[in-house]
C-alpha cells in the first residue's frame, strides 16, 4: 500500500505526580504512574509524508534540518508505525512549536504526540487513543501523556502492552490556569533523557517509587473533586519527592536556580496568605504555577514582580492530539 | 557537698555526615550515626555558679535573661548534673557567644556543650569524655559532638550509655577551613529541634537513614585520608539528602534562600573548574563550604562576589570543650 501525508497537533503537558526513572530504559516502562495536565494553545504542529524517493527518514525542526540522535529517535518511532502498516517508505517530517524552544516547555512530549498521530494516519492505520499512546511512549515517555485530552493519568503497567495514558477528565472539567514563570532560556546541562536514567542512583529513588501509588490516589481524587487545596499540598510534595531524587543520584542533577527558589517560596507564601496556586517545576528551572483560572490574572501579575522572572505563558487544561487538515504547504 | 562554679568554651560544630531526626525523641538517640568538624575561634563561653540563695536556676544569654522553654532546656540538663552530683543548689548560669546570633551559626550545640562541661565541674564532678557527650546530647543533639576535639564521630548507638561522639582524628589532622557565607540573618522559622520531629513524617527518611552507614564509612575514611574529592562528594550528598527529607516531610521545611543555591551552584562550578571546594547547609540558609585551608583566601573572595552573601566568616577545626579560668566576673 503508498502511504500518503498527514498533519496533527498536540500539546505538551504538565505533571502534577511526576514521572521519572524507568523499570524497563528500552521501553520507557515508568518506575512510577504519573498523572498529567495538557496545556492548551501551546503546541507541536507535525506533518508527515512518505514517499518513495526519500532514500532516508527526513526531520524538520522549526524549519532547521534535524540530524543525529534526535532524527535516530523520529526515525524509530516511525519504523514501529512501518511495521505495523507494512509501509516501506521514508518519511518527510515537518515540525514546528508555537512555544519558543528557549521558554525552556519541553517540546518531546508533544512533539513525539504529534509525530505519532501524524505518521500512524500518514501510514494508513487508524489506531486506537491507548495504541497511540504506547507508541508515542516509545519515543518520549512523557509523549504518552500527551495524546488523551484534559486530565490525564500514565498507568506505569509493567510491559509494553500495560503502559499507556488515558484521560480521567475533559479539559472542561475544572477552569485551572498553568502560569509558566520562565526562568531562564539556556539549555538544560543534562536532558531528561540522560536523567531517567541517573535516578536509581539516587539512594532515595525507591521510597519515591513505592510510595507513588498513594500520591497518585491523592491527586486523582483532588481532581475528580475538584479540590484545589489537596492538589496543591501533593503536587507541591511530587514535585520536590522528584528534585530530591535529582540532587541526590551520582552525579547530582539541581534543576533549580536562585529564582526559581524565590519562586517557589513566593507561592508558598501567596497560599498561606489565601491565594489559591502551587508550583510544580520539571526538569529544568521554570516554575509551573497552577492555579484556580479565576486566580490567573492576579498570580501572572505577581509572578512578573519576581526577581529572574524573565516572562509568564499561561495555558489552561487542553485537548488530545488531533489530526488538522491545515497543511504546511 | 556545697558546689562552686566553673567556666568552660566550646566550639559549634559542622556535620560532614548530618544528624537529622531521632530514633527516640525524648533521649535525644538519632536515626543515624553523624561526623562533623569543630569550628576553631568560635565558641560558647559558660561559667555556671551554684548557689543555696537562689530559689530557680537563672540563665543569661549574652547578658539577657532567658525564661521560657530555653530556660527549661537548660534547667533540665542541670537537673542531670545535680543527680549525678547529689547537689540540691540552683544555678546562675552566664553564657556568651563571640559569633553574633545573627549570623544563623546554630548556638545550641555549643552553649550547651559549654553548660555540660561548666555545671558538671561546678558541680563537683570530673566526668569522663564520652559521659559528657552523653550529657550534652541530653539537651541538644549535635551538642555531644562539641564536647570532643578535632573531626568527631557521633555514633548513633540505640540507648542513653551507647550514643555519645568521639574524635576520629585532632584538629591539626588535616587544615581545612569551614567558610561560612551568611545569606540572612533574619531567625528560622523552623527550629532544629522541631524539625527533628517532622523527619519521619518524609517518605524519605527511612532510606536516607538507612544508607547512612555508608556514607559515614567514606567520610570517615575519606578525612582519614585527607581525601578533599571524596569528602566533597559525601557531604555534599549528605547535605543534600536531609533537605530532601526536610522538602518532603508534611509539612515540608525549605530552609534555602535564592542565594543558598547561587552559593551551592558557584561552589560545584569552581570544584569542577579546579577549586577544591564543597557546600554542606543546615537547617538555615547560610552555606558552609568547606576547603583546604591553603585555597580558604580564594574562596573567600569568590564568595564575598556573590549576590545575597552578606559577610563570611572562617573557621579552621576547633578544639575539645574545655575548662577556663578566666571568669566573666
Amino acid at each position: 500500500m503508498p502511504a500518503g501525508t498527514a498533519t496533527a497537533i498536540s500539546c505538551p503537558n504538565i505533571a502534577f505526580i511526576k514521572y521519572w526513572g524507568n523499570r524497563d530504559n528500552a521501553r520507557r516502562i515508568p518506575a512510577n504512574g504519573s498523572i498529567s495536565m495538557n496545556l492548551a494553545g501551546l503546541y507541536s504542529h507535525t506533518q508527515v509524508a512518505f514517499g518513495l524517493t526519500l532514500e532516508k527518514d527526513r526531520l524538520f525542526l522549526d524549519g532547521e534540518a534535524v540530524t543525529g540522535a534526535a532524527l535516530r529517535r523520529a526515525s524509530a518511532l516511525l519504523d514501529r508505525v512501518r511495521a505495523l502498516a507494512g509501509v516501506h517508505e521514508r518519511a518527510l517530517v515537518r515540525s514546528y512549536n508555537n512555544f519558543p524552544t528557549g521558554t525552556g516547555i519541553a517540546s518531546s512530549a508533544s512533539g513525539f504526540a504529534a509525530l505519532t498521530l501524524a505518521a500512524s494516519r500518514a501510514a494508513g492505520l487508524d489506531l486506537a487513543e491507548a495504541e497511540l499512546s504506547r507508541l508515542a511512549r516509545t519515543a518520549s515517555g512523557s509523549a504518552c501523556r500527551s495524546i488523551p485530552g484534559g486530565f490525564v493519568e500514565w498507568r506505569a503497567g509493567y510491559d509494553h502492552a500495560s503502559s499507556y495514558a488515558f484521560s480521567i477528565a475533559p479539559p472542561e472539567h475544572w477552569e485551572l490556569t498553568d502560569c509558566i514563570a520562565v526562568i531562564s532560556q539556556s539549555h538544560k546541562p543534562t536532558t531528561s533523557q540522560e536523567g531517567h536514567l541517573l535516578a536509581d542512583t539516587s539512594p532515595l529513588q525507591a521510597a519515591r517509587v513505592s510510595s507513588a501509588e498513594s500520591r497518585l490516589r491523592i491527586c486523582r481524587n483532588a481532581i475528580l473533586a475538584r479540590d484545589f487545596e489537596a492538589l496543591a499540598q501533593v503536587t507541591e510534595l511530587d514535585s520536590n519527592l522528584m528534585h530530591a531524587v535529582m540532587l541526590t543520584g551520582s552525579p547530582g542533577l539541581m534543576y533549580w536556580l536562585p529564582a526559581t527558589i524565590l519562586v517557589m517560596r513566593s507561592v508558598q507564601g501567596w497560599r498561606r496568605g489565601g491565594l489559591p496556586a502551587c508550583f510544580t517545576v520539571d526538569a529544568g528551572p521554570n516554575v509551573h504555577v497552577i492555579c484556580p483560572t479565576s486566580e490567573a490574572q492576579h498570580v501572572i501579575d505577581r509572578l512578573n514582580q519576581l526577581d529572574g522572572v524573565i516572562q509568564v505563558l499561561s495555558a489552561a487544561p487542553g485537548e488530545q492530539a488531533r489530526l488538522v487538515t491545515n497543511n504546511l504547504d
